[in-house]
């Protein structure tokens, strides 16, 4: 198999239908060539949109077959109405594919409290199924981007149960990054064979450890969805709980989530940089992790990475503030290899190293709590004018 | 009394001792001509400032009779050397006006992790204490002052046991309003007699209704302090719990901090916009509070109104997001009286109408939860390019 974007057994295509206004892609279709198992992670937001309940429903049933997904508007706040036309959409799709309606995933995004464009996305879906091919993933990938300045892709081959093994996913914007809070959306695809309870299981760590580990700017969308199918074409020995087949497919779906998430950093609205944030020597991961979203999800913080300032105090204090037990003496802070703070004092550091590392597009900050053994990683962005502009002047 | 701002038996001064490079004002003392009853809240950020640490102790152990606070240098993240700082100074002044030290409650605000210049303060002690007057407040305030724009003041007068009564506070800064985060500082006096255990209490749900219910980037700095000194001058009739005379204390009381804590949040970094967040219908105070910082601290939410969009939208969706339950199609969401969302869906508004509300510099939102009786009002500020600059261009 070569590099080319493309798992075995799936087709997709994007196409424009005609929602967004200046006729870029903004209808995707991903499509199993048979029922995939599937599980999925959507928004806890209370006022989840109409596609993401139904989603929710489709994929806690059964197997998943295809997922249509539509980019300019989110079909959210659109009370019954929203659940009746995002069934109408996939209720047309079923039938041209001919396929169990319950199999097909519906996802929107785009502006909020504007009745979906039922009729454009309906008149499009001919079109959409008639040019589904295996290298379509890359057109499917665009068709979903909304703000987005670039698609995102990741891929990785791997060997499992004595056959190569693929796993592919595409996503767009990351958490309330897009000014109409239509948001994050991924959609991962795998010929692994592998039982529903680990793929489960597996897919919610990935999804834990990478696109729930990133922050823009710390709002969650009514939309956010990220789906697995995973269709069994490899044809590998089904792999059994704990086995190493397991771990190495757990290591390579985390290799892609953690990819698109980053990628999502990197594209945030008017972000310049990616911060890495790694809070370890903590007594338990959720207070790493507590810790570690405070810092990411500071203000202060993110416009002194934009202004280039290697400013310890807002971190420590971003720390000191989070709600979790720390001991400020044990405390280290880490810009890279040099350290900033230690003792409960601020260090003088090299001034030529350290401007030298504020100058980079991506940096690592490194917290060591002192406390236990315990790590968590984030990805955050810095605030810039641009965020500012973007959601200033965005009107709904 | 006219409506000079002072109250009896306090006197206070503000001088420039050399801490500021501009020879603006930068050390402030007030004094209370006898030991006055007192209460305090301090930040609860693990990275405490020395002098937090300090005046918390006293404040504990009994009765206060002098404040003294520097702007310029917030003597934290200092160490021990920063403790022995504070001390040094309240050391110094004890001694020169002949009062015990440990009724010297010393507060810092400006710079983080550089030594406190204890040479230039110690120095202005003199001038400082010999120009003690009555009508000094205004000219303490101003030496508190760091980024803030102007100074904050506000009094009321009441009558209580019998007699006419005064309670008047000076405040600087926002949490961590300011770029080098030194933050929030209050001090309030007031000539009711009253006992401690009263003047606790009543401080508290005070701070609590006003301090503690204003946001403008969601930090919280390593310096925050309110302090109140009550020093019975006025003779009234000590209140017993639960009287009129306790409530009189409490509404007045209120009165000016909530003046204060407005005054901050307008005063706050690049702040163009006071909005009053407030939640009701909500199950309990607890929850309304959560849910309204949710709001407040929403940075889609801010940029919003800092565009002047009245996106419902991004409320919404950080009310969904707040980790409260809540019941989507009981919540009603207004800007001023005009309704924007009811029953799971946006209301399309009168555009005049609120395209005028949008222009204000000072917008109510109301959102009622329809699951209770319970409220919680807060004073959030919008983000505005002007905030990114502040906080990036400053270099720590």
């Amino acid at each position: 198999m070569n590099n080319d974007i493309r798992v075995p057994g799936f087709l997709a295509n994007g196409i424009s239908c005609g929602i967004k206004d200046d006729g870029k892609k903004d209808l995707s279709l991903i499509f199993s060539e048979t029922p995939a198992e599937a599980a999925a992670v959507f928004t806890t937001n209370i006022f989840r949109a109409a596609p993401v309940i139904v989603a929710e429903e489709r994929v806690r049933k059964g197997k998943i077959q295809a997922i249509i997904a539509n980019s300019g508007n989110a079909n959210a706040a659109t009370g019954a109405q929203g659940h009746r036309d995002a069934c109408a959409v996939t209720g047309k799709l079923a039938k041209y594919l001919n396929i169990d309606e319950s199999m097909i995933v519906p996802a929107s995004t785009g502006i909020i409290g504007e009745p979906l464009p039922v009729d454009r996305i309906i008149g499009g879906i001919g079109t959409l199924a008639d040019g589904l091919k295996p290298d379509g993933i890359e057109s499917a990938a665009e068709a979903i981007l909304t703000t987005d300045t670039f698609p995102k892709i990741a891929q990785r081959t791997f060997t499992a149960g004595g056959r190569d093994v693929r796993v592919c996913g595409i996503a767009k914007g990351a958490g309330m990054i897009e000014p109409d809070m239509a948001t994050m959306l991924s959609f991962i695809m795998t010929d692994m064979a592998i039982g529903r309870s680990e793929l489960e299981k597996t897919f919610r760590k990935a999804v834990d450890a990478s696109f729930n580990a990133i922050s823009v700017d710390g709002c969650m969308s009514t939309n956010d969805c990220v789906v697995i199918m995973a269709n069994g074409h490899a044809e590998n020995r089904l792999p059994r709980e704990g086995t190493r087949d397991v771990r190495a497919f757990f290591e390579n779906l985390l290799a892609v989530t953690d990819s698109l998430s980053r990628s999502i950093v990197q594209d945030g609205e008017g972000a310049t940089k990616v911060i890495t944030i790694t809070v370890e020597g903590a007594r338990t991961k959720r207070e790493a992790r507590k810790l570690a979203g405070a810092i990411a999800n500071s203000n202060l913080v993110k416009t002194a990475f934009f202004g280039g300032d290697p400013n310890w105090g807002r971190i420590v204090s971003a720390a000191g503030a989070a709600g979790i037990q720390l001991i400020p003496e044990a405390l280290e802070l880490f810009f890279e290899e040099v350290l900033l703070f230690e003792k409960g004092m601020g260090v003088q550091p090299d001034r030529g190293r350290i401007r030298e590392i504020m100058q980079r597009d991506a940096i690592n900050v490194r917290v060591n709590l002192g406390m236990g053994n315990k790590s968590f990683r984030m990805y955050t962005s810095d605030l810039s004018y641009e965020y500012v502009k973007i959601n200033a002047l965005y009107h709904s």
